[in-house]
């Protein structure tokens, strides 16, 4: 028979990788409370609930993508929540990016009910959501990380097995903290070569070439004219917001608390995106700090 | 009739690339006030010269590798030096990692004296100078760049062009800005994951196949026990050493200084590689600053 | 009739504190789980309670110095803690360094059980506390702090009103975060000047009066043998311990996460706090950071 | 006989101190290439001479007040300068802002041809500059600065020494740089403060009865409406401008590397204030870059 799905959180990332979910033939139930948001999917044929609750007792496999740690908490830990009314077995998958912290206690909440949990952080951003060819960096057991792949594999095109619970988190945050680095790290290093007179195209062609290389330079050029279909060639728009990197690093700089690890460079990057955002960019493309590393006085 | 190539400077880069000259089969002639640096290249079966002068005067092609900026100004710019006699047209090499001003200076000196110039540093260090597999970074004359190409080939696997006279040791001092930027990235980032439980080699593989991808965890990954054939793996010895990287971040921030160009990460990256070498690593490999973040009190 | 006083928390602070509460004449009840702090303030004439909720019942007034937010919440919002079971209009004076959001829920939790309650961090360290000469921020009802000064006042100098709930907490997360940059900053405006030649006692004094002027140089001053009497000139050892810092410094990144505020030095300033700590020096005085600052390679 | 003083540079700040001389009765002689600045000495009294040359060989007292490194060199030692024509015995002062190496290095030269020489850099600004309430830190000879002090006290309140030549500009350069630290950091205290609701006096209040006091707070508060005839309440006009901090954090910085001295803090308050220079705030003052710091996006 076939699995059941309930999907909870049909946002910006939500919303599209639930659509992939329908549109790869699965029995779905979607829930979110904004109306709009569901209406798009009843109307490519999914089902809904008339709450919470109900969506969750139906369910063999419930995916979550929820906005923060306080979101995720209260769906999973109410008293009308996923630990307390998931089917016995039922396999959980949260894709929403959180604390490490929290994502280990509700893995043990949920072992200790009888069911099965994995955190399965996301990288991609919305079009890899739509496009599905997100990346699922996975923490828990590998078999049911296994058990999760027919269904992940719908919405992206790579499942990473990071360690058990919350190591997907973990890896997560580690990840776009380096991401945040060598992204400033290249607006530096272009602005520099520039206002010397060199060619943005060639000089990102040499370090590319060199020990500089990196996924910014790469496929994420910070500097408009340099690449075409990035951000940074459309004013910064439709990318991966600069506060949703602030919120990235903040996640990363309290995993680091946590276990007293030093770092610097992922320190002062938070506060440069921190500072960026209050010039009013906070909501178009991270690699848009070229422009507040870069500018000119007038 | 064959060139007659100078080779000026045989310390522990210029050694080997004289080397890999005189074994093409130049007609090489080298100088350098250390003997025994002077005696390994002639015992090869290269000519010496008695005096500097004496080995200018007679050079189609002179090549020079120097440790630093002032070394450099007294080799070409003394009244013995390259710029006084160098022979009519010659052509001058400058493979010294210096400020793109200086390389500005005597390039502008060259030409007056109808001499041509090309700034030429390289990527890759010692083990490459001695492979023949370094990459030079030119500054100059695209057509003076050519001319040099049959000997810089014999000494690197490429030669890219970055633009006019100092636009080589801009590159360079971008690129290596950029680099020494991601390795305290990723330490930060292999640090902070395997702290949390997480297995070295899996969060590499994770970042480099995500966002965080770049030089330093592809090919110089700075935690020991992850890569073989990496400093890391052998006590960080026999790299490109942590007073080499920041006399290098120094020619950066000088050169950032002189268009008033913001690099925070970098300036904070030069403090820490020097905060690095203050507590005695000043010698080994650059990516040791790994055991300086990731340091268990007692 | 003469109040009684309940104090909890008899740690390196709180010890000292209780004693100057006792000598000062009050009828005083204290409590910690560590027998030998109870011993040391019951044979100067102190009571104790066989429970936390025996010391809890019977006070008018209780005063809190509690290490971090878990053992404040648990003193507090357990079910046989201070708000389920304190008198009625009972006055309840926090002198932990906590969040200010913790502070906030407390108070508020306080009032809805009519009881009074500030929160009243303390500055100046273990001599202070034994001197009685602490300063205590407050953050709280105007009118509640003056009832609390009589008890206040035999244990330190000056009290000092900050705002409402929280403020208290967060004046003083300020004012460390201050502190933690001038003292680096002292440290390398010294060991610049003394690297070039300059007597450091010379070079304090123009600072000081000078707009370099500050704290540390005035009465803290982090190199060895410019003052008398302060932990850098006995090896570091006895003032305020570098892991106390940066768990302020954690409660300031906290609260500045909280209001999207960029703190830049205050964010940098805790990193290289850590990496002092990592070096081995967590539980000497802050101030030696100086040695980490301007160590010189062996 | 009275002594003939010769003042070179009557720029922003060498024109008032001219003029403070000159109101002081000495036999001034005065130039600078800008015809309307020597007007108003001349008017006021003083002679001028046809030429630089003119004017050093008649002197008994040099003083110079100049706007960076390149200006002093070349005013002291060209062929037409003051160390090859000033008279025998003559007493150079140099209150300029530059670097210790050309202090020390002119400070040679003069010795070499019997001339006596210090460097005298001044902290205070145009203001005190008018009001004659500049405080001279001076590098050199104990007998030279005693002999200065009759005219230095005639252009400001406080003649310190800080050691032998050039140890004025490194004891200068570490005061600001010091100064900018916490500038910086009491702009991130206040702003941390004020955000959680507490009142920005009160707060200055308890930061300077406490460990976190400081010049900043105590005379150049840099929130507006805290203090009163500071620049932040004038719209940060009139004070010491952006840039010309950002100059001596570039002296500071060449300082530090020339000793291999480590400044994380200066190094990234540098970055700071280039980042708000760049957003158009570099010729008003320093303290502006609260603004920076504490902006809310719109």
């Amino acid at each position: 028979m076939a699995q059941k799905i309930t999907f909870i959180g049909l946002g910006n990332m939500g919303g599209p990788m639930a659509q992939n979910v329908q549109r790869a033939g699965f029995d779905l139930t979607v829930f979110d409370l904004v109306p709009s948001a569901v209406k798009t999917l009843t109307e490519m044929g999914a089902k809904t609930a008339p709450s919470i609750y109900e969506s969750i007792k139906i369910a063999d496999i419930i995916i979550t993508m929820l906005p923060a740690d306080k979101h995720m908490r209260s769906v999973y830990m109410n008293p009308d929540g996923i630990i307390a009314h998931a089917p016995k077995n039922a396999l959980l998958i949260d894709s929403s990016t959180i604390s490490a912290t929290l994502a280990r206690e509700v893995a043990e909440a949920a072992h200790k009910n009888g069911l099965r949990f994995i955190d399965a952080p996301v990288s991609g951003g919305t079009a890899a959501a739509a496009a599905a060819t997100l990346t699922f960096i996975v923490g828990g057991q590998v078999e049911h990380m296994e058990q999760a792949k027919p269904v992940l594999e719908k919405m992206g095109k790579a499942v990473l097995h990071a360690g058990p619970s919350g190591a997907g988190q973990i890896a997560k945050a580690c990840n776009n903290m380096l991401l945040a680095i060598h992204m400033i790290g290249s607006c530096e290093a272009l602005n520099l070569g520039t206002r010397h007179g060199l060619d943005p195209k060639v000089l990102s062609e040499i370090m590319m070439k060199s020990s500089g290389r990196n996924w910014s330079l790469e496929v994420y050029n910070p500097m408009p004219g340099v690449m075409d279909k990035v951000p940074a060639s459309r004013g910064y728009s439709g990318g991966f917001g600069t506060d949703l990197m602030i919120k990235d690093l903040g996640l990363a700089m309290d995993a680091a608390a946590g276990v007293s690890a030093a770092t610097p460079l992922g320190a002062l990057a938070r506060q440069l995106y921190q500072m960026h955002s209050q010039l009013g960019h906070g909501k178009t493309d991270f690699s848009g700090i070229f422009e507040t590393i870069a500018k000119k006085s007038a």
